[in-house]
């Protein structure tokens, strides 16, 4: 198990304001870095939050509207500028390769990294990427436009040897790999010592997931059930209710309640409305609901894991 | 005559930093606001010089590099969102349609305004813009693409009448128009006062050339000859005059040389590189060769007509 953890280089919604930049996000698995959403001036917060550029390998789209997407021009520009190589992979809707490769494709004409689209359809969850350490599902949202969530999830680690029963039966060290997958021991004289005298459970894994962007919908529970930490779409406090359930977002007190729901260990309040100078009143909304709540800001830094 | 004034919005080159944006520029004649060039981020800018985006009709694109053009789908979606009325007119480079219209027609699919575009041809100077109060006129630059400059005047004023002579000779108020712009006067007993007699002569015109994006060319100069201030690229300083060469921008210096040997009021040098930390050496080399030089920043604002 390694580092784990959410940067957050944008929290504010559609209308970018001095205090908000649009969505953004970075989450840093084992030092991978995966973009979630790329508002405008999102290359700008990367250098402000010290992220390395050319750690990052995917960028997850949850919707095609402007301000989770208008930074990318500029990122990939830059990353071709700077002679990023290897390979970028956008996940997005599938309108994406229409509407915007044409746009990339002009404006980046030697681009230095190979850039592949792989559509995210967004009707239902699937799995859009893995690797030994990492799974990335999409949860389906409510919106105006087909958009979706992603719940990142380690993946499950080994069982912990207990080093001095390994000692005390004296395991070879050959076996000791399949013993921390689950397997028991047998002794050289035929006896089974069970996995559970060997080992303890292994470390919980780290689960994030990013629900942004959507009406309030208890249909995203089962997905998103006591994940470590919950980033919600709190555009709105109560006195816009009628305004969130228009516009297809949702308000604090809503993100609250299903942080409640699914049990999750934190809820982050994020996607704030430019019509709140001071997002206390939504935190306190929310709290009323679900007390481990915060704020989201540009340049907060979430430790899943060290 | 009345306000005439040059908003820097980013004086950057093509990978934006924490010290500079990248290029954009607002001209404000008479209150009527015409953006040059719209790097990423230009909407956050606008609000930080707390330039009224109601007032912009005209956006003035040089060429179609991403650093000129990028933050135009979020300016245009915020505005939309904001409901603007009436008409944008982008001015640029043909190849903008079929690049950047569907681009924008996805993304902002219920605009409040109309959006035309309007092809700049950029090979020879061509006036694209004239009301009654200004005109614009392309200025081609020599760059990598296609590229121009912009020369925005003021349409000439009238000529200044002389209160006391106009008493003197008792001159009916319905003849003050025709000798402002120039008629003599000839009394009821068929003396012709000269007109040079009644009036002195118009306020000369302000001009104001951008020159952005180019190698060093002498062949601007007849285009920008006694232009009040010249913004012009200064991308790199001697230490990089090769580079310049290279990437078809201009050094400090040679700014300066356009300056004197064009005779303009004032330079401003801009698109600086993301190598220097302190432009101050730019100004220095460009001072050697032209005096009244001064460096762009991000909320500078420049007077040519209160």
């Amino acid at each position: 198990m390694a580092r784990f953890e959410l940067n957050i280089l944008g929290c504010g919604a559609a209308t970018p304001t001095q205090r908000h930049s649009p969505s953004a996000q970075v989450v840093n698995v084992r030092d991978k870095l995966f973009m979630i959403d790329c508002g405008e001036g999102v290359q700008l917060n990367l250098r402000r939050m010290k992220l390395n550029m050319s750690r990052l390998g995917h960028i997850f789209i949850s919707h095609l509207h402007g301000d989770h997407c208008f930074g990318l021009p500029g990122l990939l520009s830059t990353m071709s500028l700077l002679g990023h190589g290897g390979e970028m992979v956008i996940h997005a809707h599938p309108d994406f390769e229409r509407v915007f490769m044409p746009f990339l494709q002009y404006f980046c004409r030697e681009m230095t990294f190979t850039l592949r689209f792989e559509p995210c359809y967004m009707t239902s969850t699937e799995p859009i990427y893995s690797d030994k350490g990492l799974t990335v599902t999409t949860i389906p949202l409510r919106h105006r436009i087909p958009a979706c969530g992603f719940l990142f999830e380690e993946q499950p680690g080994e069982r912990h040897l207990q080093g001095d029963m390994a000692k005390f039966y004296n395991i070879p060290v050959t076996l000791l790999a399949e013993i921390k997958r689950g397997a028991d021991y047998v002794t050289p004289d035929g006896r089974v010592i069970p996995n559970k005298v060997l080992t303890t459970p292994p470390t919980p894994p780290a689960r994030y997931a990013y629900c942004c962007d959507t009406a309030y919908s208890e249909r995203i529970i089962p997905y998103i059930e006591e994940v470590d930490v919950l980033y919600h779409d709190a555009t709105y406090g109560d006195d816009a209710e009628s305004y969130a359930r228009q516009t297809m977002h949702s308000t604090a007190r809503q993100a609250a309640t299903i942080a409640r729901e699914a049990r999750v260990g934190q809820l982050i309040l994020g996607h704030f409305s430019g019509r709140y100078r001071d997002e206390n009143l939504l935190l306190d909304e929310a709290r009323q609901v679900f007390e481990n709540t915060v704020l989201a800001h540009e340049g907060m830094r979430c430790v899943l894991r060290r």
